[in-house]
């Protein structure tokens, strides 16, 4: 059987750039999840000693603490900081850049909406850096409940939303405000996979989709493969193959969700090559 | 009969100001056509003595020259300076805020763009203020012809455009660049104009609309106010009211588009007032 991949799958940038920070740090401890994928939390453990802190007091002195993809509050970093822990910051680019137009957009007096979920650990992050008026809203509506404290509105977006939405909230915020100041800080990776997987499976003869299956972005790739490839399956790992699926069919396409690491991906892949 | 004025009509703020400027400068002249009302240019002229220049070469040593509401070229403001001229400034303060705005934006490093008609001696006058890569677009498709200089952006529209395209080519732009400084300078005037002959229409008899017949505010007043008021009447002046139209009506409706003078209203309000 011969396997296509998606042009872009699994794992984006600043979930890789985590791993290989965490591999390069034998011995090391992470100040929450690094990445939202607990299998390869678990092969961190395993193959480099990496633990996981949940809690700033479970650090100790002269240790090595890495710094999650999502970031962490300005105030967690400070006290990690004061217990003389060596830092290794492992924040995605994509989520210093919002935590610094916060800082330095609060700190010229302009009031702060965050476009994204208050309660992900990245809002938390990026909120954090705001020394003044701050405001978090997932939907346009939410906005008539806030009063603005200034007239100059900057605004940033959880990386992983939706721009159709981010613009909803923008508009209304231009309509009533003299001037915003729009960062767009949306990150294209999740939906650069989406598109690959449309592509994808529309050239091939069936589509293998890797995955939590309660995902929801791999649930969602599951969906747009489905669209344009009936014979389209969603496995968490290769245990779950099911050899009479490949019967009669000579090209299969796979794509995984952005928290499948590339060794579930590869083992998925050799064995669908030996069909 | 009884008249009724709608709670906003005619003149905006801007053009009201600058003819009460016009009227404190006996035997001076303005630069362009104050405003965009040649019977109201012909008052001023007739009764205070405020000429008309349409050219630079025409203003002589230490003469007061007003300069028009929409503003002019910052080069042509140095020139007058230049000639020792007196320069009175009736630059609606509505137009000179995006002046500024653009001014600044630019020494900041700035890309602009102005959603508004290039040929408007706004937009011109707005537009000069630039110091470096600035653009103008109408429409949200002609976006695709320019390619910034800067991938910081910063936006100002003309006072009298619509919210809902300066929106849409507000989205284009966000889409497409880091950061995007939307400054909102449309003016509600002719638009609470429209309201209110909308409100007015509603709980009158009959609606009388004064202003030019190929004025496109004014006949956007008589559409609105025919949707609830069958009996919608457009009139340049009150030589034009017919007794018979109010035949059997109690209670009239009066606005007026933006071009037209309250001396005109007045007249026409009198005349209706005797029926």
């Amino acid at each position: 059987m011969e396997v296509k991949l998606a042009t872009s799958y699994g794992f984006c940038f600043g979930v890789k750039r985590a791993i290989e920070i965490a591999q390069k740090h034998h011995n090391s401890a992470t100040m929450g999840p690094l990445i939202h994928n607990t299998k390869e939390i678990q092969r961190l453990q395993k193959d480099y000693n990496v633990g996981l802190y949940q809690n700033l007091d479970e650090v100790k002195k002269d240790e090595t603490v890495i710094i999650r993809t999502h970031g962490i509050p300005k105030n967690d970093l400070q006290i990690l900081k004061s217990k003389d822990a060596k830092v290794i910051n492992a924040t995605c680019p994509f989520v210093t850049t919002p935590q610094q137009i916060v800082k330095k957009m609060s700190s010229e007096g302009y009031s702060i909406l965050i476009f994204g979920d208050e309660t992900h650990p990245e809002v938390k992050g990026v909120k954090s850096y705001a020394q003044d008026d701050i405001h978090v809203v997932l939907e346009p509506n939410e906005l008539q409940n806030i009063s603005f404290k200034y007239d100059k509105i900057a605004t940033v977006a959880q990386t992983t939303r939706k721009k159709e939405k981010y613009l909803q909230i923008v508009n209304e915020l231009i309509l009533k405000n003299k001037e915003v100041r729009v960062f767009n800080t949306i990150c294209d990776a999740t939906f650069e996979n989406q598109d690959a997987a449309r592509e994808l499976s529309n050239e091939v003869d069936i589509m293998i989709v890797i995955g939590g299956k309660n995902s929801s972005n791999t649930k969602q790739l599951l969906t747009i493969a489905q669209e344009n490839c009936k014979d389209s399956y969603l496995i968490e790992d290769e245990t779950e193959i099911e050899p009479n699926w490949f019967l009669n069919k000579k090209l299969c396409g796979v794509t995984a969700g952005a928290s499948t690491p590339d060794w579930i991906i590869q083992k998925v892949v050799t064995q669908i090559q030996q069909y």
